[in-house]
């Protein structure tokens, strides 16, 4: 790996299913994350490294160190946001395959350590992170981890009713192949956050993610002539869904400012059509924060709100629990590992929270895992003007390498304490 | 003409696209429209008379009284809202064939008047009317009338991105046929209101229509990540659209009680994911009343409350008028006429106003028109609920032959005054 090439690649990639404005279009199982993988695979092959795709659609790339052993996984997500930003989940799996590459150059170097490694190493594109097209988020990796089951999974319609089954068999990529077994994983991400940018530092250490959930609510309303029906007689499920999604916003204002986000992002309106007064609406809301007695004092507040609305308006509401998440604690091990890590490359870092989801949030559940950040300007994403400089991500490159590094040689062995002679050699 | 024979028929079209809650879902240029089409021309082909669809998917079917003669047109359109009801605007249509056909057997009877008819007769499916799928509505009948452009109405597109143009061909309905010079116009709906209904009458005969506009309105955010962008560094469109829609909803409430109605129906989102906050929404809002300044004053008054949502919220907003229809006056004469044709037959009737819009708005533009309403059980329309009893809809067919009898010899010429012996003679 070479920083010219790691940024020649990266760039690459974001021409694939670019926009005009700079960003990438590249939802889950369409042409353009097909293309992505074709890349993934030829890099690979290029490389002499075999190549797998599960029966939920992640694409893992082997590099063989240690026949027979389980593998320290590095990875991320090619797929994006509907005009998301080229930097999420494309840079993680970018910066692992050249990460994956300078470790195996390493391993097989002149000054390679008299104790080689103990796993083998493999590259992950996870299936579906974003969650855009197909819900839920982060839908390969957690079937990776067995917390969603794969044939529920494969079931998934997006809103033209095409399942992941078809998306993924129309561009090729429904695998059969092997799971490998995994001892560790790390991944790299921008923030998509401000606090590295305000700190001045390269290196965020992930220690938990924020407690999140959903609602995924219905209004059934009363379909009718928008023009002849008097207004005392109509019942307008889109005017009742316009109030949820005010109060969905209000809500966050009960708390002290950014201790509870929210949103809805996702509505559909039936039958949508200008001079009919909707029949039924559903929506999406999103409520995140890193104490989850806020989310839940702000979901019961919102059913409160929602049955008056319901009242008021003259609609039946229903609002039901989706993709709830506890806050995640990311190993004090793999923190220290990645905090030594930062050090021994002279790069600056300090501990941050997650407050978006990640694929490594799936793989903390089963394996000992290190989520590393680097500096998002603005703080911004899931859009077009999303931006990392090429320093910042050629600096997480090589923070990435040395994890790995560390990781494929047993650091992070769940049973034993990290050796701390690697650190010195590495 | 029968009355079982137009039951049996009017029964038989609503199982043409019928849904389980006992309405039609049978847009314009889909699948269900062409087989209402085929039905249609089957009616005509089986008593001999001649069919055309012209430029714009508008379908006559010719009966010939007067050889050379101009046209009375008797019509409605056969396309439905999505889940629409079965009785709006297939009951015009169905009701007109047999109103035709019972007029033709009279021509030829023995106890035909001396003085024949003047005119021919056509019976018309107008193409679009709802405007559901592709807008404006009242397409076919506006291109029919010279009032909208049939070149620009062609290239009209849906949601999904087709053009009338395209979905006309894929139905076989783009004619090329020469339209029907038209002499006079008469159509019967149902009232979409309650007033027939609370009177215990069945036939309106309808003075004009109300004064109606849209907005089209664009609400441009910032598209950012539901959970990792800061409250205070989001632009969603998605809440400032919802804002909009409450106060389209409460501009009704400075007015009286029923003075003014008001909605939106229709509004994308982008880019809809669930945990993308909102870049853009579009949504239609309809503005209706008797009086034009009270639609004036409230898209005022929302143009101003536009303006301060956009700047609470961040947002950038645009409104553009749309389908701005003043009000529409029928004809004295054809009021008397249809008074006369209603006494004549011993049905009570009653003059109305439509807050709808109908093809007859069109026609009235251009030719001596009559338009009937036939009661709504408890107003409602544009839904799977929408009632109206067999005997109003014969009753109604009734009243159209009857006036179409009278408009065929001559009695709305607009040069000439109605000949009375007519109306002794019918």
């Amino acid at each position: 790996m070479t920083p010219d090439a790691f940024l020649a690649d990266f760039h690459a990639v974001a021409r694939i299913g670019a926009t005009p404005a700079g960003g990438v279009d590249r939802q889950a199982a369409t042409p353009a994350d097909r293309e992505t993988r074709e890349w993934f695979a030829a890099f690979a092959a290029r490389r002499g490294w075999e190549t797998r795709v599960d029966g939920i659609g992640n694409q893992f790339a082997l590099v063989e160190l240690v026949p027979g052993a389980p593998y320290v996984l590095l990875g991320s997500h090619l797929d994006s946001q509907p005009l998301g930003g080229r930097f999420d989940g494309a840079y993680g799996v970018i910066a692992a395959l050249h990460a994956a590459e300078r470790i195996a150059a390493r391993v097989s170097g002149a000054d390679a350590p008299a104790d080689g490694p103990v796993y083998n190493l493999a590259v992950v594109n996870w299936f579906n992170e974003e969650g855009g097209r197909f819900a839920p988020s982060i839908m390969g990796s957690s079937v990776f981890a067995g917390i969603k089951d794969e044939a529920a999974m494969l079931d998934v319609r997006d809103l033209e009713g095409t399942s992941v089954r078809e998306a993924l068999s129309a561009i090729g990529y429904l695998g059969a192949d092997e799971r490998p077994a995994i001892a560790a994983y790390a991944e790299i991400h921008i923030e998509q956050g401000r606090l590295l940018e305000r700190d001045g530092l390269p290196i965020g250490a992930v220690d938990r993610s924020w407690y999140t959930q959903k609602l995924d609510i219905e209004v059934l309303g009363e379909q009718s002539h928008t023009g002849a029906t008097a207004m005392a007689d109509r019942h307008d499920a889109l005017l009742g869904a316009a109030q949820v999604i005010t109060r969905v916003h209000e809500v966050t204002e009960l708390f002290p400012p950014e201790t509870l986000v929210s949103s809805v992002g996702q509505l559909t309106l039936e039958p949508n059509s200008p001079i009919v007064v909707a029949r039924r609406v559903r929506l999406v809301a999103d409520l995140r924060a890193d104490d989850a007695a806020v989310v839940l004092e702000a979901r019961d507040r919102l059913l409160r709100d929602i049955a008056e609305i319901a009242d008021a308006y003259g609609l039946t509401i229903t609002a039901r629990d989706f993709d709830v998440r506890d806050n995640q604690h990311y190993p004090e091990s793999g923190l220290a590992l990645a905090e030594e890590a930062a050090a021994h490359l002279g790069l600056g870092a300090r501990r941050i929270r997650t407050m978006a989801g990640h694929d490594s949030v799936a793989m903390n559940r089963i394996a000992p895992t290190v989520m590393l950040f680097i500096p998002s300007v603005d703080g911004v994403s899931h859009c077009e003007r999303e931006y990392t400089s090429d320093a910042d991500m050629v600096a997480g490159v090589e923070m990435l390498a040395e994890v790995g590094w560390r990781l494929v040689h047993g650091a992070l062995q769940p049973e034993t304490a990290p050796a701390p002679e690697l650190a010195a050699n590495a």
